[in-house]
């Protein structure tokens, strides 16, 4: 297995099914990732060890997924100067409003780069993460390149599809 | 100088304004109190130190004052188990909501009691620091229902005032 | 029984489940409470009344947990200098922002400590409570020492066990 | 002195400038009224008691204004079966939204009748009185019906005015 | 049947149910009502001369029930001097933050008298037009009383049944 | 003069030079306008009136501009099949979130072409019924490509000038 | 079939059901139209395309449905002086509020009219652009009249059996 | 002058001062930028051009700081599969919340890394820039770790100072 070049972290174990937009991306790209529970709350030490040694563990991009008060990120971010990628994830009774501001309102010296909230963040964070990673990796960016025209082809055949149904 | 028993942490040096509320309450009860600036983010090791300690130098309550992603009382609860109180600071664009929601909503594990935004979050969370210590030391508590009854007392003068006015 | 350390009060008997992690809190950490349905507005007589002998009563901390227009803690606070804990319990159609807003933004003089909207927020008000309690009962102190570092070992266990599904 | 039908109360002595425009309405209908500072957390026994005289003392209707956590309209609601009008007034940082959700958000039972934020509420809540004492005075409801044309006339004055300068 | 009362007008007959509240206090305080479908938008015409028509119908006071942007109260207060009550309807997707605001923030002159969103709201509003009637009817304020001293003796039994179920 | 094609109006004396921007983008045109105060609530009549006859005295667009609840594009939709443009005013203190959410949130049936908030609304308005009228009059569309074409140089004209400021 | 007169253009094609409200009515008018599914982001080629030539291909009106950073019509209006007519769809966690601002918080210069979120708002597009296509068809402001006298014929009906229901 | 490895795009002029922060950033860290104004509404294709130009023009990350409904971060990166960050631009009356969800909440295949709103967001945005060139630029990696030094000495130094004043 080769070494971690992302490390994609979450708050909680039931943020898991909310990542696996990520997972199935980075798999797609054959981008190597390590994915870890961890809490800024509940084990800061752990978060900060993690941040701490990611450069010299070799990672190059961190994804953090949380909610509510959603520090993690933060926390990541206040002890690696690695690029740090935050999810927010939403959750009752504020639907993510909660997340999404704790994660993007960082102060200036420590920035985070948010995606959308939830599931289409989980996909947005991993892809952001392989733009990253391709700027010094062609084949990468070739991928990618190939990714986005699949991508217009599939709303390209939904559009097509639509277009027979009205004709009919 | 006596050995502060609360411990006051702002997030940037431009919160010392908006804490003096905190400071005149406490001087008037008579509670020693340190003040320190700490960032979640740009001094966390600090900040962790210092919460991680705050109990051996005796420390019984930690207020925290920040806005934005307000990060700075969920890393102090992370890393004692003092009661740690919040006050989210407002702050452009988003006034204060952005500030509250990353105090309040702390995950199940790890609270922080949240006070009023700004100045008078100031005022409330020293007083509400003050009850915490008057639980065990009566004269404090004494205090404490003598400056309920003089506020009682100044909204009745007020009142007492509008009444003269309007007569007149 | 011993004598109640800590009052419950919710605002309506629908808000009980909601309690229920407040309940399991201090049972675990053998404090005892009592737990009572007072209305702001509906028994506001009973309400001041509890307030007013709370501290005559023995009880130290006072954890209020109300919807809407929540005015319960608020109420509280104005009749008692005990430390009083509100939990916004979010309802139709606004999900807890006007119980939040109406919890902790408390005016000047008369502070209400709020956390966690709902179960999260049962649970931290609890947990809040018990280490007020524990500046002054070193027994409880230690076991609220020994609850952060199971809870962190819970947090270890699932990443742990992620770390292991993710190997095969 | 005529015995005042309307309670006019307000939270906070700084909450009189936004006021008068209540008065000048009650002034301009010859309704009397009592205007008072009482506050639902500084002079908790204060409000209760007038408002559980206040049927008693020949009041008909309780307008009440106040800010952030505005309790105020909601305490006296629980102290008397007259109709009690609610006035958020907007203050920093959530401009009023906290005031309004506070004071309308009333459980079931209790209602309380909330106008519009600020000045425009004052006039509104003057305006609704009126309109309820009017129900049982027929004078009074005249001169609300005249009070009404000549509002009409004044939209109109200016829609004219508008249209000679746009023929210029 | 006697002649109404109370108008309570409703947006649309989906509405129905959401004001059945409204009509359950109103038979139970024997106050005669009637009830009617008129849309601002749709059916703008029946809703003005409802309105202009309302108090020489013998209507004293009428309530309105609408969601979205919410203008039925706003027509109706617009073409009456009787007092208007407004009930914001929740619906998808700004759970009623639309129409509470549509309902509230009236301009100065025309005032709503508006209520809790939902049934609540349904509940209040036909109590407070109760309270209103019950200016000038002893015996309904009587009646007032009653209800609120059964009200609190419910809130009483289950604050006593809570400690009861507690104390096993 | 001609006769008017655009038809003005606002709810109050106040928001005319909010409406400058519209007045001087159908000047550019050459598309005649009328401008008018009318209100929803104060002068309910004249606001109905004139949208019953918009379409028989020639107008073919009805622009309304309103704050708080505003609810002056509704009331004109529901008098006329023209189509119908709403400007939300931003007022204190919702700053526009009022009169956004009471001018788009119609009910299905009566639309309302709702436009960006105030003086970029009030621009935007006029260019929407511009490029409305443009349908049946090739000139205007031809002189709506060239205010585009212009507006473009423009933004084009600030980017070379930012370029040559930077290459200094 | 007739050459289409609108276009309506969703952003996916899971908005294709939202969008029938439209569709009925442009069928109930007899007004032809197209349907895409068109992205923003994925096609943003092919969006553009269809604006720029949608005046040559002899569309009147375009119409979009988007969710999210809700841009689809913003791009649309970016590239044609055709009327652009926006419904923003809600969807998880911030139910459309992100739509809503995505769509008519268009900059000055570039107009979207923005009608009622989802299905009220593919209805209510239709209608809007059924009455500019009206402007210069005779026979469909006829129908729309029409429409609209059914429409209230409708309210009236629902008016008169609840009327029915409640004298039982 | 080195080629450009930054491209900073505002949707106006009037953003200028809001990114001297970002230049600032990039000037010490001699990071080679480009900056321009560029619309996505009114430079449409001046805005595609650059994006699809952008990595064979040697840019490696694209910053672009826009207000309102702001599409100019989203364009960008339907354009390019170059890392895109997003810079809300607060602008009245929504402060903010418009552009933080216009630019943030991306559908799921199109990313953007969203940074604080204003001008702690500009700064942001360079050092998220910095951070991603870092990866494969060691030099760099130092000098943003000496920064984070150095702004964690300040933090210090603003401590150490509040320390020795409250020690007078």
């Amino acid at each position: 297995m080769e070494k971690p070049l992302v490390g994609i972290v979450m708050g909680s174990k039931s943020d898991l099914p909310l990542l696996e937009g990520a997972f199935k991306v980075l798999d797609e790209f054959n981008v190597p990732y390590t994915a870890r529970v961890m809490s800024a709350h509940r084990t800061p030490g752990k978060a900060m060890e993690f941040a701490a040694n990611a450069q010299a563990n070799g990672l190059k991009v961190i994804i953090c997924a949380a909610g509510m008060a959603a520090h993690l990120a933060g926390v990541m971010a206040a002890h690696t100067v690695l690029p740090v990628l935050g999810i927010p994830v939403a959750s009752e009774p504020f639907n993510g409003l909660d997340a999404l501001l704790a994660t993007v309102q960082m102060p200036p010296g420590i920035p985070v780069g948010t995606v959308t909230t939830g599931k289409a963040g989980a996909k947005n964070a991993a892809l952001l993460a392989v733009s990253i990673l391709a700027l010094s990796d062609a084949a990468l960016q070739q991928k990618l390149q190939d990714f986005r025209k699949a991508q217009t082809a599939q709303v390209e055949a939904a559009d097509a599809e639509l277009q027979a149904s009205l004709a009919k």
